[in-house]
């Protein structure tokens, strides 16, 4: 088989094999495949699309491109979440645990933040002692004890789609819905679990500008999911404002774990039980109005809260943190940054607020970079709310005071207030499934 | 300027600016834009097109990669001829000399044969003594001197499409007008001449598989030399069937000589007296029928004989070969390849000859591989021709016996019979300027 074949054959807009679709990526992976052919057949994919049959057979040719994780132990009980990345986007904090409470086997491998959007795993270390790096054995033996474990992205998983990932990047091929489905889908299919949620955000801060591009997305992952044996469900949420009231690391912490005590009733909230319940509606075959019930009993009786505990100290983590979120450590610096005239609240840039993080050291402009934990901003006000000049919009914090100019520069940029009250957009989209 | 918004750019359909383009060249050339990246946007030129301004601007950045040749001294008098490729195609030994015996001053930069095309420099090579490499002072003043100079490509010339050409012949992006005129016409431009004729050619021999495709490329690079200054003209060939009796270097010089001795009147000689008439007519400004006139003239008393004597006694050629064309040594087996069937030759596949061509040792399958310039193929029956079974279609001519049986079979492959009498193509379908 000649790759040439395989590339003027999408080229002309035709169906690939299987057999195409499986030379490609297992030659791709091991570089018998140069970048400049992998590219070329991208591009023609953006351009040419690909069936259902297509996407299938490249996800499950690039999940197997690698390690994979066995959770065949815990029968169809696993359930993981994906977002597709957001700023301020704490929910896996919440979900997982509210999930875990319930039944599900939550075994979450998660990322690290890179550009305007945060990772679980950067967050997570904000708890002091808390290991992200455990042993395949410590993983699943804490997943069958306690039924959620939590870790950074361990192994040899997926390489194909790395390295595709990296080229597409690069090459202007990354808005393709059949690429980004199977990009995304791979890695949760080598991850293991059976029931697969996807949050979809949608808004300025997100991949997903607008919902109908996010809805044509959201339906072609969960039907590829579907197709590939799994269970599927997809949240479309609005990320045209930050998520909560938090961006950073242990800041972001400590609001997960507020809403995990009960403490927080607002958007994080309501998205976060949207998310658990499509985990165990799924997995458990329950309504999705009897999932909804059992996930907000689970938060209102604190047991999702205890199972939080139980979890950061399985990992090793400091649970006198999550007692107390007083304990984590404050930056040197934190500044008020105020309302420069009255009105509404009409947006809040997700994107640039999210930069502004990474300014404050929240965050990396490059993989490998280290971050400050304890750096981010905390709004005072949010979307809608009315504000006269001078009111406290947000605090900021860092312990990098050169960064303090531009980063407030960035914010106040991101916050437009108008003299009408705004109008909002639905916190959640859709559901689908 | 960033490759990645050149690429993305063109992906969704919008014109590049001149900036972007020659960014797009001059980093390519010098190594700074990697392959995978040249070869995104070469997929994505392949969808989108480009419009004439980007053409001229990406023709003349090539054009400007690497060596020019300055052949203002000539004035407006120097004109080239281009083929783009054929099966038996002879007609450079012929129009030129026609050309610079009317006044034209034809330097000539010619190629090697790859694959079923063969090369002018291969062919002129036959002849003993035959220099295809003069220094750019010898071959300039020969033009100067007697009008006439055919060497093969020296220097640096145009490396950006080389690498460009070399990426898209991998990448199934050699199929796009716009890139084909490009790296036509950037060769063209850098090699000097004022007047530029085309021939393109039509059929299965070809690159141009239909009249409609050919038409719109001839169109397109007789539209783009124009708007980069120079006059030009293409004229629409037949190459469904090879071009003449001979497919083979020295038997085709031998078929080139013939024609220039005034003893053979058939298409191949129609084709050159319509090519060279273009050269005139654009140089001089003279209408189509005086310039046909001249060019049949030239022929008819021999002026454009003794030209080719001239010039290939100029670059060390052994005039005595081409006085008496029975000194080109004969390949040591020669064999008579019999009609199968009565009939009408209906249909002789030129990409068929050409492979079997090169079977013979007449061409190479990779750059740089050696051949055998006595090896080849003289037809006695073509196009159109009754032919009784056991009648000879043609000869083959070769050094190596184990070439035979492989090559024999392919050329009567190649070869079709029919019962009824076939409709012959046009010799020339058009011609446009």
């Amino acid at each position: 088989m000649l790759m040439y074949d395989v590339i003027r054959k999408k080229r002309d807009g035709l169906e690939l094999s299987d057999d195409e679709i499986r030379f490609f990526i297992s030659e791709y992976t091991i570089g018998n495949i140069p970048d400049y052919q992998a590219a070329a057949l991208m591009m023609a994919i953006f351009y040419k699309g690909m069936t259902d049959r297509e996407i299938v057979t490249l996800t499950q040719a690039m999940a197997h491109s690698g390690d994979t994780v066995d959770l065949s132990q815990f029968g169809g009980l696993t359930a993981d979440k994906h977002s597709t990345g957001g700023v301020g986007d704490k929910t896996s904090m919440i979900v997982a645990p509210i999930a875990a409470s319930l039944g599900c086997k939550v075994s979450k491998m998660s990322g690290r933040g890179l550009g305007h959007t945060g990772g679980t795993v950067d967050k997570l270390e904000s708890i002091p002692g808390y290991n992200t790096a455990l042993t395949q054995d410590e993983f699943l033996s804490q997943v069958e004890k306690i039924g959620i474990a939590v870790i950074g992205q361990t192994g040899n998983l997926t390489p194909a789609d790395k390295k595709l990932y990296s080229l597409r990047d690069v090459t202007a091929t990354i808005d393709s819905i059949p690429l980004i489905t199977s990009s995304i889908m791979s890695k949760k299919l080598a991850a293991g679990s059976h029931t697969i949620v996807l949050d979809v955000k949608v808004g300025s801060g997100a991949f997903m500008k607008d919902i109908t591009q996010a809805r044509v997305l959201a339906e072609k992952m969960v039907s590829i999911a579907k197709l590939c044996g799994r269970k599927a469900s997809a949240v479309l949420t609005d990320m045209d404002t930050p998520l909560g009231m938090a961006v950073g690391n242990s800041l972001e912490v400590i609001e997960a774990v507020n809403v995990l005590k009960g403490n927080s009733h607002g958007p994080l909230r309501e998205i976060c039980l949207a998310l658990a319940a499509e985990m165990l509606a799924q997995t458990f075959s329950y309504s999705r109005e009897k999932a909804i019930k059992l996930c907000r009993e689970s938060l209102d009786s604190q047991k999702a809260y205890s199972k939080m505990l139980e979890w950061i100290s399985a990992q090793g983590g400091d649970v006198s943190y999550i007692e107390n979120t007083e304990k984590f450590p404050k930056a040197k610096i934190s500044k008020e940054l105020l309302a420069q005239k009255d009105g509404y609240i009409s947006s809040i840039d997700a994107e640039g607020i999210g930069m502004a993080a990474v300014e404050l050291g929240a965050g990396r402009k490059k993989a490998g970079e280290a971050i400050d934990h304890s750096a981010g901003i905390i709004f005072e006000k949010t979307f809608g709310d009315r504000v006269s000049r001078g009111d406290c919009l947000c605090r900021i914090y860092t312990n990098d005071c050169s960064a303090v100019p531009q980063a407030s520069e960035k914010i106040l940029q991101a916050v437009s207030i108008s003299d009408s009250i705004p109008v909002k957009n639905p916190l959640i989209y859709d559901i689908i499934n």
